[in-house]
């Protein structure tokens, strides 16, 4: 670590007023125990993958790293931006490449493009509720095995690709009670969810536990103050996804 | 306070790392005991007003509170989302009405509109580079006492419009050794960061030192890192604004 690194990290008290529900609702479900992928070493290549959640309304004609339009206003712009603000000797590159709608079979279709060609150190993937949502609005007949089976298919093929990637792996959440989103959605759901967390472990990844930061969230304010409809976050939601993020990524 | 509340203020022992540049940048300039704002009311009105830097490309059709696309990705939109995410059973409503290219003068024009229908209990404004800039580059004849003229007018009819209003105002920034901003516009610029300081000291506003926080964090990574071109914030100064904007503001 530089010397300047060690004065940026000496004065660690913090009035947490601003910021108060970072340890209580992060903290309460991502221990700092937990297996982190914090050794970002200089010129790390970061990438952001996902759907909807991800994409932000991201612009997509330059797809610029360390770009605020080509992020977004979502919590992935928040969470990079909060790991450039804090690592700015680390020279760190992130991109965004979420696009909206998107299931793991059609992330698989623009792999090359949107992940391996750019050699990610780290890849952070947030996937899952397009594959359940659309089998009860667009008759998508994807099933949980199909999947399972098209997840772990991706990620071999990102390691065998990119043998060093260190691999973050997000929960994919609902909030019920919402416009979009009611109780029949909890149990089939729950399928998915557990097929995320069960290769999470498979392939020794980084685990950020969104489902328990919005379970967790909802004691403090109703489900349509952090979702817009139980499956895209509201600006509180995203920033307690990048919290979450940053808790489990970073510690 | 709430039982909730205090249980969310409860556990405030925050592992740095993640977020490790906010104490040591921040806490260089802006002192604990500086006058804050933070008695934010249940159901109070922020307005985030200003130029491009505010605007951050938000979507213009809607102009929603609270609603990510409204804000863009910029620092009002990472400020306001840790507001939102921090103050849970507030519901505090945040506007983002900045708009590219701005001056004073044509914050003047929309401000009934933009500002006081809106009745903001809180208003931030971050205004002044383009006074000076479009000078340099677009051939505009207002001077440093136009803008001391047009700012505390606009101030005084807002207080007027609004007498219970609480101001926070920033200060305009730049940063040298970048592609649009050389040694030669310190000193004038200087007098038009000046007159923001002496108006807000005036009107008893929340100061938030943007210069100062840019000028120490060019002690970790250069000019470059930290803007786009001397004037727009990267999303590393992004963050590091939104940063300041909330220790300035709730401490």
């Amino acid at each position: 670590m530089s010397l300047s690194r060690r004065k940026f990290l000496r004065n660690t008290t913090f009035n947490a007023a601003a910021l108060a529900s970072i340890p209580a609702i992060v903290s309460s479900c991502i221990s700092s125990e937990e297996k982190k992928a914090h050794t970002f070493n200089p010129g790390d290549i970061i990438l952001f993958q996902g759907d909807s959640i991800t994409d932000a309304g991201r612009e997509k004609e330059r797809e610029l790293p360390n770009n605020s339009s080509s992020f977004g206003p979502g919590y992935a712009f928040i969470a990079a931006s909060g790991l450039l603000n804090s690592n700015p000797e680390e020279g760190l590159i992130i991109y965004n490449r979420g696009i909206s709608g998107n299931k793991v079979f059609q992330l698989a279709e623009r792999w090359e493009k949107d992940c391996l060609d750019l050699k990610p150190n780290v890849l952070s993937i947030l996937i899952g509720v397009n594959d359940y949502w659309h089998t009860r609005k667009h008759g998508y007949e994807g099933t949980v095995e199909t999947f399972e089976n098209d997840l772990r298919a991706l990620l071999k093929r990102t390691k065998k690709g990119l043998p060093g990637i260190r691999l973050v792996i997000c929960q994919p959440f609902i909030l019920t009670n919402t416009d979009g989103v009611d109780e029949t959605w909890v149990e089939p759901f729950k399928a998915y969810q557990d097929v995320v967390a069960k290769i999470a472990t498979e392939f020794d990844a980084v685990w950020v536990p969104f489902q328990e930061a919005f379970n967790e969230a909802v004691k403090y304010a109703p489900e349509k103050y952090w979702t817009i409809d139980g499956v895209h976050p509201s600006m509180a939601g995203c920033q307690l996804m990048a919290q979450a993020w940053l808790k489990a990524v970073v510690g």
